[in-house]
């Protein structure tokens, strides 16, 4: 391809980018497609010869596009905002042209000290403790393994590394709630601590751990003679943003000596608003910290925050120096490639450093705090509709909500109701909801936080669902 | 930001890549900056304002480019390329612009299904058998993590994920060759094997693995009452591409019933050329087999290609699915969250799909088949430098060489008097090179294969070194 034509396919993209931002919200939000339809739709062998950028646009449009969910819809409310806002996107641009490859300082230096500015920026903007070092991991589902393989590593005095978890006499637990992320159960099964050793903890009312109950599981494998190696807390659940209380939990980790991970995936982004800042009280007690600028916080996906106290025992987990990656400043700089699972690393503290810039902290906190005060009217409408019931607490942008049983209904058919509800909702394809269970009952879950959605979006989605009842 | 504040700023980085691609010939392929100087060149704490556009496109220009290694220079013969093609970079624009989760096939129906065409086309590419099923994973080091986690849930029957390994009686052992990368001793520590459990295989002339000494590491261990589980055989080693020969290999494994993984990262986009596919013969054997299209293949980084034989092992392994994620259609379609570590997924098949059609086969051949020739060209330089030593086999892109010992002179000073040649060679900052080690012997690599290289850069670079010899 040539360079001109490069230019000039760019020009046209920008423009398609920008419409699609304008125009995105007369898309129907999900495609009518049904499994296989797009496949079938496709040649099942790569063409021999060359075909012009102008035939892979209209292919995109044609065959591509028809078939996406459109996650930059203003009627996106399902599962959590996975937001790609323009100056994100921008950054991205340059992120592909300058292909650069950040597993080492030496690689890319610019790109690790403004992973390490960024971070340390981040850090700033939670008010997390002095202390906690910060790298950028993919996705939530990655930190977590690190911090439970990091953790496995801790507990082992860094012997199951070397001699394998089979040359480990005493047996690890790992403690989370039961509305914990599924990121962890697939963590515990993968670091090799097995299923059978994680504990789910109870929950109180408002579906958060109870503290109680995590010490009395821990003194319980204590007293097996087992050996509790992680504690792994929610701030903000997925099902209902419940809130593990991290000070208590935190005070428990510390007197047995265990490692505490957050999983703040989706709620660390509302601790850059003061006023949300209690949602991790405590979190000088932690061990490791995640938290997805890619969701809430304007950053295209992919970029995890996670920040751990012990670097040291992140490198001695992940460390690896072979004579080919060695160059004359690995004493004096961070090579990320030592902070996680993966040796190669795109450049995502650009659209990290890129965003906080182009919003600023007052504009990112204006826009947190908007979606956390329509989440607020949202769960008034709940409250004065007596058709429906609010389902969980709304600390946050989500609100969790179903059809109250009629009498005489079972818990059955309240929850086929709802599900009834929900898809014709969704069939609308002008918004889109998810669900979770939340003690077996079926609830609706409504995240406000897609960049694009303003309050007429969310009001008109209520109304659509209020007026969807049958 | 408004969008035609977007669209304006967007058609200016258009220009900028653009004016990039043509210019980067020009600039300094490595920056002049020591530890630390980017970092103390930001602000230690985030703008609380928002900053114009204008004002970042400036910061990026005066602070962060000047501090880049320029991964698409035409210079560039280190590590292996890691190429960001034009037509690559387009797609990145519209995967960006989309901003779509792609961990479910309800999440985005059009993204999973061209994941799965886009990988058949590489199977077909490469001749890969028929029965082997892909997924992009993100990088190598990831999926050979999958690899070696699959191996040691099917070498236990399943059982480590729900016991543990602790659980778990008779040791698992993984082989490879002394030439492996270094992402196998990480996976087989991380997946709880143990350093201890890895056994390196020794090489023959060429650095590649010895079947017959594999046989004999096999044989001891299950004498000794251990479980060999994994071999992870190496297509192209990262130190100088020797090519473990799959077809011996594969019979042992195939005999021992341990599974195969095989590690093509580099090489095994020159499969796609019909005159080197026996560097994968005996890949039939094979019950795992990755490459990266985002190395020599022309798609942006991150794409590695994985694929897997038996598909149910793999989301036995690898599955979550939680209420929150389920829907309608999960028993007809890929649900791609289930096909490895991360839950979210970028829209990375947009890219794989863009390229090879931009490209088309034939392009995409050419390319890798100049590549080639120009590696036996610069092999043919070295031969006819009586001053310089071949230090392995060309087979395909990368050559490696060194000085020669002089007379008299040990190991440890034409070890050094290499090193000072590459130091000054890179100093230049008009070619950029690496070094490993063969057998203790320091080399330089000169891998050939970044995207804007021509041949007379070939030229240049090695008349740059036969000139800095003293």
């Amino acid at each position: 391809m040539e360079i001109n034509e490069f230019r000039r396919a760019g020009h046209e993209l920008v423009d398609w980018m920008a419409d699609y931002l304008k125009d995105v919200e007369r898309l129907p939000i999900t495609p009518d497609v049904k499994p296989g339809d797009i496949r079938r739709s496709l040649p099942a062998s790569p063409p021999q010869a060359a075909e012009p950028t102008e035939q892979l646009m209209n292919d995109f449009g044609r065959l591509i596009l028809p078939g996406m969910t459109h996650w930059g819809h203003p009627g996106f409310f399902a599962y959590f905002p996975s937001n790609a806002s323009p100056p994100s996107m921008l950054a991205e641009m340059l992120t592909a042209a300058l292909g650069a490859q950040c597993m080492s300082w030496q690689t890319s230096p610019a790109a690790t000290e403004l992973e390490q500015v960024t971070m340390e920026w981040l850090r700033q903007m939670l008010a997390l403790p002095e202390g906690f070092t910060g790298v950028i991991q993919d996705t939530s589902s990655t930190a977590t393994l690190v911090a439970l393989l990091t953790a496995r590593e801790r507990a082992t005095g860094f012997a199951a590394a070397i001699h394998g978890l089979q040359g480990v006499e005493r047996r690890l637990t790992v403690y989370t709630s039961r509305e914990r992320h599924s990121s962890v159960d697939k963590a515990v099964r993968l670091a090799g601590y097995g299923i059978e050793s994680l504990r789910l903890i109870d929950l109180d009312d408002a579906y958060a751990m109870r503290p109680d109950a995590l010490e009395q599981a821990i003194q319980a494998d204590i007293a097996q003679g087992l050996v509790p190696a992680v504690v792994v807390a929610t701030t903000g659940t997925t099902g209902s943003t419940a809130i593990d209380p991290l000070r208590p939990i935190g005070e428990i980790c510390r007197r047995h000596g265990i490692w505490l991970h957050v999983d703040a995936s989706y709620a660390g982004t509302a601790a850059i608003l003061p006023e949300k800042r209690w949602i991790l009280d405590g979190v000088e007690f932690a061990d490791s910290f995640v938290f997805n600028p890619h969701k809430w916080m304007l950053v295209n996906f992919d970029c995890s925050a996670y920040f751990v106290k012990d670097v040291d025992a992140l490198l001695r987990t992940f460390s690896a120096s072979p004579e080919y990656l060695r160059t004359a400043h690995d004493a004096e700089v961070a090579n990320f490639r030592d902070w996680g699972i993966q040796l190669g690393r795109r450049f995502r503290a650009l659209k990290l450093w890129w965003v906080i810039k182009s919003y600023g902290v007052e504009g990112l906190q204006a826009i947190i705090r908007r979606n956390c005060e329509w989440a607020e009217s949202v769960a008034g409408w709940v409250r004065a509709d007596s058709r429906f019931e609010l389902m969980a607490p709304v600390p946050l942008g989500l609100v969790c909500f179903r059809l109250r049983a009629r009498e005489g209904e079972d818990e059955a058919e309240v929850n086929e109701r709802n599900r009834e509800l929900l898809a014709r909702v969704n069939a609308t394809r002008q918004v889109y909801l998810s669900h979770t269970a939340l003690d077996g009952r079926y609830t609706i879950r409504m995240a406000i936080g897609a960049r694009a959605t303003e309050f007429r979006h969310v009001r008109e989605a209520w109304a659509l669902i209020a007026a969807t009842v049958e």
